[in-house]
């Protein structure tokens, strides 16, 4: 029996490049939708070039079908295309699309329905529109890097590229919001999303303190301003997360280290006190945390009831068994002339309509013949296009 | 004219609790889902304890209406609810709502076109899913921790709550693909989302790394592995992002500096040489950054078509007039008896059916009386109800 699937039926065009626009349409195409990937004749995507083993391009291009397209020699070709399909997901900087005379208002003439989707940096108006952005401009424009890291050290990053992956998630659920909206009337929209504003969205309780409270967070470490004790701890072969702010949770804490006493002392006797003599406190728990290995620690907090887990490295999170296993977070693609290996898959779990690979990650052009066909070329006419490098 | 909006008609049932759940609900509010929050009667939300000005459980609850409900006492008013609703969203651990005899198994009974979605930290199943987990564990056990901050350092937390904020804005994904399957077959399903598996797809293309090339990432502070120079550097008044790691825009820089020179440098000449490099042409640049401010900076390499930006604090980005006005990231609620505060609201916009504030955030069980009269309940039933806290 076939996969019953959640976006059967639905076409995609993904003119995307590296990681936001590709992982979108990836998205799309793991709950069952067409791609289509449009790349430049001869070099396709810039991530084809990430050697060895082209896992990156593999990993975001998932469950598609590629074709070659010259935009600039090809727009009979294009607009061909884009007749046929229900949703574009472009990240060209904002204007180029326009520019090469496939703007949203001239393929609208075209295709009434169609859902447009653009990631940028900033958005695709305002002063801003035109500058160059990578994920880490906009984590720290968002003010992430303002609250990562430990108090009096420089402002650090998040290491993943947080920003970039939110837009291509966002981008996804705008399409499919703007695909809801088409069902009742049959318009088309603009999806316009901008990295920086993820990166905004993920800071929501951090810059409500501040907009509702006047409160502005810096850097904490791996605690929080709310509460003590709380962070990650040192044990004998590493670091583990623990949190024992709750008044509850810090006294099994201290039954634990055998530090009833604790649970007396003004210092640390309620969540308030706690929070001002956090460093005393931390240190207390660490030369106790220290004597034992972060598997007995976890294991213990969670017999507990208590929010606890290791701190992993990346090889520990792929063979992690509940992550790996339960949840299958690492399907396994094939590459031709590379072989089998393994990408980070899809985080959404569906009961009835679950994400599948469908595709093995296209080389180049590897569509041509079958798209360009259905598009109603004739095999002379592909070879033609294909000798004047239009495709 | 009434604005246009994307998810008119679909009513949602809010069991959500502090973040995910509640940010959830409030994204498809955000594009005109009806939304009904039930909250325990007398205290609701745990979030609404979030003192002095309730920003917090504003922000996560904009575009609901609140009703309250005891769900042990009050089984026939949440089953008439649930028959009534399109999407019922929770994140309590898993088996709470199978225990108080509310498990999907058992909804679909009544409504076969329910779409029910839990967010958990681990999944609805396997060895872990009984694991209390907060944020700090999701992005532990993703390796998010394992990859922040500088070489040498402590792992770090990305100080945002990102596992959260990933786990309502895909929840809200699943939940619309799960409508788009419905469509057509008429049937629901479950839509489980867990926080660790967020942080995994935010790790996508540093997990890559190691599945497809064996290499593992650690911490690289505010740089990356595959070129030099770039990260954050030190102005006059603090830092700012810049990235010269192609061979085009290190020769800008090194003109800027009047440091030409290095370009003919073996130690700087290539990327690869640059990257091995790093640290010492990182002081070089920054020797030369730190006389002149962030803006100036900025500025300069913007003309040149390079990426930069400042590193911000959380004031600055609710103050940035793209993010602020041009993106409108902050729109106002007002909150009865404390007044009108701005809150971070949606990041997905859409030209014809944008995001909007419809509804205030609301007080605890302002819309019993509407809710419970159009569920066939009348005045002196509802009072009834009330005098036996059912609701």
């Amino acid at each position: 029996m076939e996969q019953k699937k959640a976006l059967v039926g639905i076409k995609v065009l993904d003119m995307g490049r590296v990681l936001s626009g590709p992982l979108c349409t990836a998205i799309l195409g793991d709950f069952g939708a067409d791609v289509i990937k449009v790349e430049m004749p001869g070099t396709g995507d810039d991530s084809r070039a990430n050697k060895p083993y082209g896992g990156y391009f593999a990993c975001f291009n998932r469950n598609k079908k590629s074709i070659t397209l010259d935009l600039k020699q090809g727009r009979e070709q294009f607009l061909k295309l884009v007749s046929r399909v229900d949703v574009l997901v472009e990240n060209f900087r904002p204007g180029v699309m326009a520019k090469l005379g496939f703007g949203y208002d001239e393929l609208k003439k075209i295709n009434p329905g169609l859902i447009y989707c653009a990631i940028s940096g900033f958005g695709q108006t305002g002063p801003y529109s035109q500058r160059a952005c990578l994920d880490p401009v906009a984590q720290a424009m968002a003010g992430i890097m303002s609250v990562t890291g430990f108090p009096g050290t420089r402002p650090v990053r998040c290491g993943a590229s947080i920003c970039d992956v939110m837009a291509a998630q966002n981008a996804a659920l705008g399409i499919l919001m703007a695909l809801q909206y088409r069902s009742k009337t049959g318009e088309g929209q603009i999806v316009d999303i901008a990295l920086v504003d993820m990166g905004v969205t993920a800071m929501s309780s951090i810059i409500q303190n501040y907009l509702s409270d006047g409160y502005m967070n810096t850097k904490m470490g791996n605690g929080y301003v709310a509460g003590a004790p709380g962070g990650s701890y040192h044990a004998k072969d590493g670091e583990f997360i623990l949190n024992a702010s709750a008044d509850k949770s810090f006294a099994k804490l201290c039954v634990l280290m055998k530090r009833e006493d604790l649970l007396k002392d003004i210092k640390f006797s309620n969540r308030k006190a706690r929070c001002e003599n956090r460093d005393e406190l931390d240190d207390i728990i660490n030369a106790w945390t220290v004597t034992k290995t972060i598997e007995e620690h976890v294991k213990t907090f969670l017999e507990l009831k208590m929010v606890a887990g290791p701190v992993y490295n990346v090889k520990q999170t792929t063979e992690d068994p509940q992550i790996a296993v339960v949840r299958g977070m690492f399907p396994e693609v094939e590459v031709a002339g590379i072989g089998k290996f393994k990408i980070t898959g899809q985080p959404i779990k569906l009961s009835e309509t679950p994400a599948n690979i469908y595709h093995n990650p296209p080389a180049l052009g590897e569509d041509n013949t079958e798209v360009y066909s259905l598009l109603g070329y004739d095999e002379s006419e592909i070879k033609a296009m294909s000798d004047k490098h239009i495709i």
